[in-house]
């Protein structure tokens, strides 16, 4: 897909500066933690170490979109909405951490997963109890304070109090919607009966929202955006936040793991109910329907059983119907983004990460 | 042990009435997160029932310190330090959900954990997959919305902007030692080789500080407190909050199930490393320290294995010396609180919350 730009030329968005500026906040401000934490005892290095560890793989997708949201409304570049975006980074982590648990997943961003690494800790020390029991209970400890931290971030970002109030609404419900939609997402896997709509009602509040809309309309609201911008951010974030969370879904069962940071096939192996999936079992003859409902949620599915999965996902045209929808979704937020009243250079940063937050391949 | 008061009487100080004031409050708060949940579907409606319900069970004492320590500053009575001070009691609950998870506890003030509860509703909707995975996943985000829940609360406070980030300080601080003190508390378990010194290493930060000194001083910094009070504060809060941990230990033990809210000797089967243990293991001879080994971290201790350990905790002198202990804690605490400069009627509210937190029997 072509990026159509206000000036006609393909915009050099500095995304990279940005990460790395978001980056060194987070540094500093861990670092200052870690000061509290070694008060307590140095045994509790660990777990800054691996909280640093984990912030040093993010996409800083969400980081992003509240960065051009404040900027789109007018806000001048500065230190306080770096800060403030780096906060939903770390907001973000802290989800990671305990969905892993959650999910019991083994990998997170090509590394082992907060649990598996406090569980590989107790190991490799001979402790006493179980070095599972551990790492769970180890993870579920490192993304409270990393919840904790994202919210002293955003408190001390430095933006002036009335804005800061203005923006920890979308905060708020950003968190509430968040966790919402994430008990959601573990009801439909427990109640195994899926539809395309229950599907989308998930993404919608777990992913849409969450990884465009929100960070957008925090950065919007921390700079004193007008109900227009609001509503014209809205229109772009939820397209493009559906869009994202297809890509993830095809990502999640085609993804080349060296890109995407965990092993292929994992969705499936944990039985998660995606649009994708929901969608190929709408469609499925009943030897197909029954060979889905066979191998997914199999914690030991296999490359063959991989392997058919992902046929029926193709023969289905599930797969053919998911990308449509993806370029769909992104060139209507291209639209939203065109026709928005947004201060340069946000509108061209923003058709660009809607580019780079649906082609992407990890 | 007798109340020495300010006016020589004992003050009613009107505990209930803050309690069923912080209750209002709680329950107006999560019904506006009710509406906001809602929006995503009925089938949320557990995830809140749940937090209600663990709410209406607490003690009160973290917003009982918080509001006389705004009220010792020269703060009036008002609704922003009750929404404060509540929003520390949301935050005490989603320690104690995830510290249930940690555990693996079966209940908490008298009722199913919510690990327990969620389980039970899997199981009795005959749902896909394990009912413990879903009850701990479910109580790992009940947990994580009680965290979010906590900081928009007191965001929302109505505290001026200047105290509220004042009071921010003490708050971060408070969440972060809290974590870190929680992990060495599992690591004491884990390395199972604790010291008296070690013990009390984790009762000040993960109890002390917690559940006196950094409520006092949050509603102090609040209400605009300077450093004299905010020192006085901590003279009364530390010991406290150590004497308080003590009787923990103690009614862990040998309290009653019916008053305690949770099984007999369930801190011994836990393994738990507490400082009456510690002192017991340090005075134990050869073969009492054999049967606290045996017997300690036993996840199926039973009536005889519980009477032996309650008998050694007896004859090596560690529940005497425990007991003084928290009689000379309380004592320096009141010392403290009867020299500070209080703005009254906190000073005697004080003493009475030192004397009832420390030989409370649940």
């Amino acid at each position: 897909m072509t990026v159509p730009t206000s000036s006609g030329t393909r915009t050099p968005v500095a995304a990279a500066q940005l990460g790395e500026r978001v980056q060194d906040v987070l540094e500093d401000f861990l670092a200052i933690q870690g000061r509290v934490l070694d008060a307590l005892g140095e045994e509790l290095g660990p777990l800054l170490d691996a909280a640093s560890e984990l912030l040093r793989g993010g996409k800083r997708l969400r980081a992003a979109f509240s960065y051009w949201g404040w900027r789109g409304a007018g806000g001048s570049d500065c230190a306080e909405i770096v800060r403030a975006a780096a906060a939903l980074e770390l907001f973000h982590d802290a989800a990671l951490i305990h969905d892993d648990v959650m999910d019991d997943s083994d990998t997170r961003r090509g590394m082992p997963a907060a649990h598996r690494r406090f569980a590989t800790l107790h190991r490799s020390n001979r402790w006493a109890g179980r070095p599972h029991e551990y790492g769970v209970a180890s993870a579920i400890l490192l993304g409270d304070l990393c919840l904790c931290w994202s919210d002293e971030l955003l408190a001390t970002s430095g933006v002036a109090p009335d804005r800061l109030s203005e923006g920890r609404r979308v905060f708020d419900m950003m968190r509430t919607q968040l966790m919402g939609g994430q008990y959601l997402d573990m009801l439909e896997q427990a109640r195994a009966d899926t539809s395309v709509e229950r599907a989308r009602r998930v993404v919608r509040f777990k992913t849409a929202k969450y990884t465009v809309e929100h960070p957008l309309l925090l950065g919007g609201r921390l700079a004193g955006a007008d109900r227009d911008l609001l509503a014209a951010y809205t229109d772009y974030g939820l397209p493009l936040g559906e869009a994202y969370q297809l890509r993830d879904d095809v990502l999640g069962v085609f993804g080349d793991p060296s890109e995407t940071g965990k092993p292929a096939g994992d969705d499936l192996r944990e039985g998660k109910r995606t649009v994708l999936v929901a969608t190929a079992l709408e469609r499925a003859d009943a030897a197909q329907a029954a060979a889905v409902r066979r191998h997914l949620g199999d914690p030991a599915l296999d490359g063959d059983g991989l392997a058919a999965l992902r046929q029926i996902l193709v023969d289905t045209g599930a797969v053919r119907d998911v990308e449509a929808r993806i370029d769909q979704l992104t060139e209507q937020a291209i639209v939203a983004c065109r026709s928005a009243p947004l201060a340069p250079p946000a509108d061209d940063a923003l058709c660009e990460l809607a580019v780079r937050s649906t082609a992407r391949r990890g």
